[in-house]
């Protein structure tokens, strides 16, 4: 009860932007929701409780918003966080991971030696849309010679099936609330 | 005896990166430190344990990496988590702040309903070098009606004078750990 009640509350608090960043394209916006201090205890409650328990090493975040709830999320869970950044904002060795975009690609960036063999990672981001930057994320945690344990968000877009794409790869998802495209 | 010992862990668990951005520059970069489950967990708590029973509204964190310190120590302190981002990164209305780079300039902004009247804020980045970013982020604070309660960072680097020209604007400044240029 109290769950669902806070992910009632959850939902209320994100605020959607029509037309942003283009014309027919709903963004929703977690500034709102993370802004409110009930707001920000829920969701990082919400998204560490199916992991309470688990083995887990480190706590990955995705640039820039998955950095606010991941550093949260790494310390409550008492690991260590490591980011996740575009290219060039590392200072030390890192590898990289091109992935594509509407036009053209990007590439997403991890220090070379952030991750140990066999290192178990849970991935934290804002929102899951088309998945392409979090299977990348994944991609560079696998090469780094560790396992994405689980990848945690707390917006899902289900028509643009990221999660989907997500779990084809072996990888389990939990996502907090679903959005529609309108 | 136990802050003593934290602190001069934390000081070990930073990087030292010699020659970036640019040759003669040491870099201090905090992602070993936070990678730490120690690291992360002392760091927030000599972050925080100043501000422990002050009426405090929000906590603003800088992009990128004042949002990972500043989500889990806006999550500690039970308070909500406003992002200070560069310009155009933020979907709604903002309000925005240029400040001095070494060549040129660059533009903070931060979300117009984000801080309200008599708000009192505690700021929070990694670092602070000449203080640049931190003051034009306490000007857009003070521009929303708010107040910045104090700013606090991991590393000061005492000889780029950032902490001094903060306390000048009468902000108070909380820092852990001090390096010098070399």
């Amino acid at each position: 009860m109290n769950d669902v009640r806070h992910l009632m509350d959850l939902k209320s608090l994100v605020r959607s932007i029509p037309d942003y960043p283009k014309p027919g394209i709903v963004f929703r916006d977690i500034t709102t929701l993370i802004a409110d201090p009930r707001g920000l205890r829920a969701a990082v409650d919400e998204l560490i409780w199916p992991f309470i328990g688990e083995k887990i090493d480190h706590v990955a975040g995705i640039e820039a918003r998955g950095f606010i709830l991941g550093g949260a999320v790494a310390h409550e869970l008492g690991l260590g966080f490591v980011p996740i950044r575009k290219k060039g904002k590392l200072p030390w060795k890192t590898i990289g991971k091109e992935y594509q975009l509407e036009y053209g690609v990007d590439t997403v960036e991890i220090h070379a030696d952030a991750i140990g063999k066999g290192d178990r990672v849970l991935l934290i981001d804002d929102l899951i849309a088309t998945g392409g930057t979090a299977d990348a994320a994944i991609e560079l945690i696998h090469e780094s010679g560790g396992e994405t344990v689980a990848a945690a968000f707390v917006v899902d877009l289900p028509f643009l099936k990221g999660a989907a794409r997500l779990r084809d790869k072996g990888v389990s998802v939990h996502t907090l609330l679903e959005f529609e495209g309108e």
